[in-house]
């Protein structure tokens, strides 16, 4: 079952309460297929300039991530620059290099074309329009955006929407998607525009999913110690979607376990800068955390529930 | 197994962005009651002035509520008049008038002092240490307050600390007891002062609890409509301990069933102004919503947790 994510592949720079980086790697593409690749074989689509470290791409490669569709073109690599506030509630951009990015016009090698399971990250809807016209019959594609879309081509959006199966969103991007405070009205909003299913990102809060059945909600891992909040979201759509081709299941009941990889591969990518946190740890320890989330909610319906 | 609550009994005047009330029924022990009495019966000590409306007060003891703690004094009953923003996420406090409470001892009849659980509603923590003082051997102690005597009383608060089993606040009042803004090791920073447990509420998002064994989650309810959350957090505490005094079970799975009861009896609150939702449901209601948490969280671990 193919997995594929088209997004962007970056050098980031990043100021938190705790440290700093400068064009260390980032990128949805990149922290989607970090996480996804503890589950299963990625496919890639994105750009780097030649400025790229061509370490860093190996690096992928031997954890099972096919570069084939990682265009290399001339100039600088998209480069992001941001600042967290003390308490990671508040992200600064400090300054955005599109670079290669800006001329960037997606082409899926044909091996690619056949992918079951499509990511399309947060970038330009039309980018992620004409990834989705190259596929043939994906099972599942799953959609990520942001306020900078939402604001600049909301039609291209609403069109977008008509041809997914899941808008994987913040809350904030949900609320201002729709126009209404109340996010479960806001996903339900969105369903009615195309998608089959919601799933809103609320940060340390965790993350919840909503289809027509109804509502399944994730805690946020509780983390005493957070480094660097840049990539969580992709982290989980890796997590996410890197279940779903493990075990080629999208039964309701799967969803609900793909969830909660999600979560836990997002709550590991937040513990270091970058992609570090990755480099340490392995499938026992992303099994490990998601069966914590299990003892995190479990309760029995013995006693009371029965009045 | 006698269940105290020490609290206020208010009259208050909420302006919301779906309309407004003068002078309706409020207070932290009112709140508490109306959810609790859904459980077991409940003793209510606190305060009213010559000018509280007494059918406020046979409706409560209509439900199971002892108001033999309930000390009539000459003047004006506590009255709080607030507004909260289009979105709920600011409550601005417009004006609050003590009254009577301004001078309030807390007395407990002879029959309350024997009380098994005990709930030291957001008082002055000088009359919630009164309290405790006039009990004999709770159970239970639980112990709620806000930013007002956290800044104000932090000496008086950390001596109440040691005395009681579980303090029960919103996350904001955690980080600031705390000084730290990351709410689990506000959690930790609390248990290291005296408390066996802590619940930590997040409105919307719903609530955790803390102790030795781990972290419980509870989400919030999804609710797509909202009227008024005043109250909501001293609903949850009625849920909670009632739930925990209709059992008789101090467990730490009993706890958790708590947790869950307190959810369902605060996201009831929130759906009305003031007590007014907790006149239309019944036992089947709050047992159907307390079942629904169940299928809200639950995901198996059949398939991809056992690498």
């Amino acid at each position: 079952m193919g997995l594929l994510v088209v997004g962007s592949i970056a050098l980031d720079s990043v100021e938190t309460p705790f440290g700093s980086t400068t064009d260390a790697l980032g990128g949805s593409a990149t922290f989607f297929a970090y996480a996804a690749a503890f589950f299963h074989p990625v496919q890639v689509v994105g750009v780097v300039g030649d400025d790229f470290p061509s370490a860093e791409l190996d690096r992928l490669a031997e954890r099972g991530v096919d570069l084939s569709g990682v265009e290399h073109a001339r100039g600088a690599s998209f480069r992001w620059k941001g600042r967290y506030s003390a308490d990671f509630q508040n992200r600064e951009t400090l300054d955005t290099q599109l670079g290669v990015f800006a001329t960037f016009e997606p082409k899926l090698p044909e091996a690619f074309r056949r992918a079951k399971l499509v990511f399309l990250g947060n970038i330009d809807p039309t980018l992620q329009s004409n990834v989705l016209d190259q596929t043939e019959t994906p099972d599942l594609v799953v959609c990520d955006t942001m306020n900078y879309w939402i604001q600049g081509a909301p039609e291209l959006l609403l069109e977008l929407m008509k041809r997914i199966d899941v808008l994987m969103v913040n809350d904030s991007e949900a609320r201002q998607l729709s126009g209404d405070w109340n996010v479960y009205r806001s996903a339900r909003w969105i369903l009615d525009r195309g998608p089959k299913m919601v799933i809103i990102k609320q940060g340390e809060y965790g993350a919840f999913m909503v289809d027509e059945t109804g509502v399944f909600c994730v805690p946020g891992y509780p983390l005493e110690e957070i480094c660097d909040p840049t990539g969580a979201g992709d982290a989980f759509a890796g997590g996410f979607m890197g279940h779903l081709g493990r075990t080629g299941d999208l039964s309701p009941a799967n969803m609900r376990r793909a969830m909660v990889f999600g979560s836990t591969t997002g709550s590991f990518a937040v513990e270091r800068f970058s992609v570090e946190r990755f480099l340490e740890i392995g499938p026992a320890e992303i099994a490990a955390r998601a069966r914590a989330f299990a003892d995190l909610v479990h309760f029995d319906t013995t006693n009371g529930f029965d009045e």
